[in-house]
């Protein structure tokens, strides 16, 4: 097993040096917190992490849940987490005190989720969507729904759930058909199944509550009948817990992920499911997006510490292993073997994976960055700024992490040869776990329409033209370095890229060619994406020349600050010039994928 | 399960249509083959694939082999396959009558292979290293060697193997240390490890012939002084067989295929292990290149079978799973959901499994098709030009469908969303699997130096020349189709793309910076290989379109050329426009990864 899974180092100098976490903690919003306190709770996540999670990382892994006699069965260490991170404060650790959290930026949780994620995804999947569905319950719940439910699912004691996907709809969430009969008592009557629910049920759960999106009885078909309902796996009865009639039907098996059970639960089989609505009926849809958009942030974050945990492992043995010689000693077969990193192309495939993972948090960090500046802004246009700018790059944030995550991690298994592909190290694990993050929350192609679709084109360019200043600002300052003016001028060129390949998009979606229009979202997403890595690539290489000029770093400290720079030159040399051939097929007029092409050409 | 894994129809249009196989059928050499019994041994395969090994395929997945008390036990399904396969003589079929086979054109056997590959890829295993192993006897053998081995082999009874890697030395083939010496009885005396051998042991197996790589005393350092050894797991004494102190240490557990054992064995720890030479002494790499040539083909065939059986998967589910509506009846809700085949990102991705799986069979079918101009032609020129374009293509053929393969049915799974990633589908088995095929024979790296290094640059621009000159005769039969010749234009200008890029690199060497101009290597190879698809892809353009044009085809035949047609111009228009950003860097002036960058820059 590696030793490292995640550099705290890197995340420390994303809060203090990238995004300047002073600046919010110095507002009175987050008043009790300081510099010191951050480092503590970063401390403490580490602490978490080494003792709960990452020792039994692989072990989890190699035993699945199992499901005997209705009853869904989790490794035991999970829990022990569990209970460890309620009884910490991590679970809603961003809340408010209001709420019963901490009042801690969510960068500050962030950097926190990339450590324990890092160390094992999947059992911070559990606290996770507690977390999600209490914060729900928080924002828009009855007072008694609160008192009931979010102080123990803070406390780890009761599970949370996001319940949306039903087996005949999946993606296509305005085609749910789980139902609500209101009754005279103050609850409804809940009826229908719901399949994937992550953490869904398990034994040693006090209780689970699910956040389950169903239609009240008459409701407008579509989205817009759609409410949401806590249905707990019991309910209080007189004091005691009862159950609720909500059956774990099984449990899907998955390629990796595997402390994770995803559930498939039946509600009302024997008409007897309580359920209480959460706000007001027919808006369960916009209410689950807060969720869902802290679940995609969720699942970007995942994505990049899989994605951080393989790339630690694979320089560990890349430091390691000795094979072959380097080129310029081929012929001397009496020297001993080089290490492997000194193989370019295992250097090309750990600078491809440090440029994924450490541009990620970075996007990550700035989006926690835009949460923390609209919870801590009195200034309405500012306010407005951040969240057109929050709600553009969240679909990004998802999926970046996730699709190239996937990419980072195979570069992982690849750089150990055989050795990756067997049980005898993490890297296999680490491969079939990722690949689920493009897939939760909404797949990439879901991603992808929302972005180009609802992000872009629906804020009618408005969003783009913020990012252009956000981008045109990271320029200016990184242009009073010589040895940046070059990557300065190649942002810019992909930032008039982007605007002729959104233009040329737009031209489409004005002339009511939706379908054309949308075809080829998922190239879009990572074109867009590309670029906005590379602002971020740019961002850090600037704060670290800045330090590399103004200070006088020395050993592990000079080599931290060289190694941004030639990771973001790294980037912009080979992964930015892939927009070039997305550009070219964004703007190619071969109508090869619409809805003029039979399906029947597909054979 | 899915019902469809391979489309047959697809290979005997490659087979008759593409590459007129008639054209070495009508060769003395092939006599005895006509086209009826080509057919027959098509359908003979998909007999033996639908009977032993398809419906297996999840199942034998399921059961990972087992290592007890020395013993390693294997699916019993897999040797009713070997018997099977031995018996109806597809081991070896490609032979010639005098080594015992049935001299089948090459283009025929790798027909076979893609069906039985499709339905079970691991399985595979155990009969192809069986025929590789047997035709370096025959090739390079004594006749008692022969005799003694390569007939059971063929029959299927006993087990053949390539064993090349040992713990310390890996891809470094010239550090390898076991050693031979030599004895007055005929016989060496064997001692060394080796790991990673596929199929290297397994209970029911009556033998295991190791072709094992090895030193004998004395012997210069690095390649030169490396010799190739029969070596069983049981030799013959008085006629019987007994144990050779050939031990089985271990067997790795893999992410996938994991219905094929890979065994690490010790031999000569009890100074008992006979093997006998092959061939010449100290020539047992170039022996060896055989054999490791016709895997290379052998894993570029299993790699895009695998992505078949993954395309036919997501093909059939997208064709049968309602979700959402089409974008032009985004708000009739009313309406029901429509098969996501209808949705135009499902339809790319689609689109993009059937270009990687059909371009990599076209290409893989290229080769066979040298492979067999090569044996039967008198042309001593044509001879070598067909040696020289087999030599160039074949690290390709290894690492396309391996590396496009693997994200091909990532796409596969990404069809089927949620569903993909459960072991209720075959997807997740084929994501698995597929990993290894950018690692087996030589990963992905080591291919791409072979293709830049020696294949391109070694053989001072001839192989380029050759490839051009095939490329300027399809692309003038292409030429007399108007619709084609746009896409005429486009290959040509990547042509001249790729010798501008070969001129940048060869420049560099000519220089003697050998670290800088490999260091892109593996960039190469994918700049090279989307530019080989793309000329695959439009010479079956081109013999569809004739189809169209002189033929009358209906119906399903109407539909297969116009999708193969479509295809094309769905390859050419998403997939070709990545040669772009690749040309951007490979011609970059930015050294980011060479030797000069010292390691310490990956923190």
């Amino acid at each position: 097993m590696a030793k490292k899974y995640v550099s705290v180092e890197n995340l420390k100098f994303l809060l203090n040096e990238v995004f300047n976490i002073q600046e919010v903690l110095d507002t009175p919003y987050y008043a009790e917190t300081d510099g010191e306190a951050v480092n503590m709770i970063l401390d403490a996540a580490t602490d978490l992490a080494d003792r709960y999670l990452f020792p039994h990382y692989v072990e989890i892994d190699r035993t699945d849940h199992t499901f005997e006699d209705g009853k869904v069965t989790i490794h035991p260490k999970i829990q022990e987490f569990i209970k460890a991170s309620g009884e910490a404060g991590f679970i809603g650790a961003s809340f408010s005190y209001e709420h019963g959290g901490q009042q801690l930026p969510e960068m500050v949780t962030a950097g926190a989720g990339a450590i324990m994620s890092a160390a094992n995804n999947g059992v911070l999947m559990f606290t996770g969507l507690t977390a999600g569905s209490a914060h729900l319950i928080l924002s828009y719940g009855a007072e008694e729904l609160k008192e009931k439910y979010a102080t123990k699912m803070l406390a780890g004691q009761w599970q949370g759930t996001m319940a949306l996907t039903e087996p005949q709809a999946g993606s296509s969430l305005s085609d749910i058909v789980s139902s609500a009969t209101p009754t005279d008592e103050g609850h409804y009557k809940l009826k229908g199944q719901k399949i994937f629910i992550s953490a869904g049920d398990y034994e040693g759960a006090e209780n689970v509550v699910h956040l389950m999106l169903a239609r009240i009885d008459g409701a407008p078909l579509g989205t817009k009948g759609i409410s949401l309902f806590v249905v707990p796996k019991y309910r209080e009865e007189n004091g005691a817990l009862v159950d609720n009639d909500v059956t774990t039907a099984g449990v899907y098996h998955k390629m990796g992920q595997k402390s994770t059970p995803a559930v498939h639960y039946i509600a009302g089989d024997n008409d007897n499911c309580h359920g209480w609505l959460v706000g007001e009926p027919n808006k369960g849809l916009s209410y689950m997006f807060q969720m869902m958009n802290e679940a995609r942030l969720g699942v970007g974050l995942m994505g990049a510490a899989i994605a951080s945990a393989a790339y630690y492992a694979s320089l560990e043995y890349a430091n390691e292993r000795p094979q072959g010689r380097k080129i310029s000693d081929h012929n001397a077969k009496d020297k001993p073997q080089t290490m492997i990193i000194n193989h370019p192309d295992v250097k090309r495939m750990l600078l491809f994976q440090k440029a994924v993972v450490e541009g990620s948090f970075s996007l990550i960090m700035e989006c926690a960055r835009y949460a923390d500046l609209i919870k801590t802004t009195d200034d309405e246009a500012a306010k407005k700024r951040y969240n057109t700018l929050l709600d553009l790059l969240t679909p990004v944030a998802k999926t970046f992490p996730a699709e190239y995550g996937i990419r980072s991690v195979s570069e992982g298994m690849q750089c150990l040869g055989g050795f990756g592909y067997t049980t005898d190290f993490p890297l296999e694990t680490y491969y079939r776990d990722i690949r689920i993050t493009s897939i939760y929350e909404g797949t990439t192609g879901i991603q992808s329409l929302d972005l180009l679709g609802r992000k872009v084109m629906g804020t009618g360019g408005k969003s783009l033209q913020l990012l252009g200043e956000e981008i045109k600002a990271l320029a200016e300052e990184a242009s009073t370095y010589d040895d940046l003016k070059k990557y300065v001028g190649i942002l810019q060129e992909k930032m008039q890229e982007l605007q002729k390949v959104t233009q040329h998009l737009g031209a489409m979606a004005m002339q009511g060619k939706h379908e054309l229009f949308l075809a080829d979202a998922t190239l879009y997403m990572e074109f867009f994406s590309l670029i906005v890595i590379g602002w971020q690539w740019l961002k850090q290489a600037t704060v670290a020349k800045k330090a590399l000029v103004t200070g006088n770093p020395e050993g592990d400290q000079l080599k931290f600050y060289e190694s941004k720079i030639h990771t973001m030159r790294y980037f912009y040399s080979y992964e930015l010039p892939k927009t070039l051939g997305l550009a070219a097929r964004l703007t190619d007029k071969d109508e090869v994928i619409t809805v003029e092409v039979e399906k029947e050409l597909i054979v």
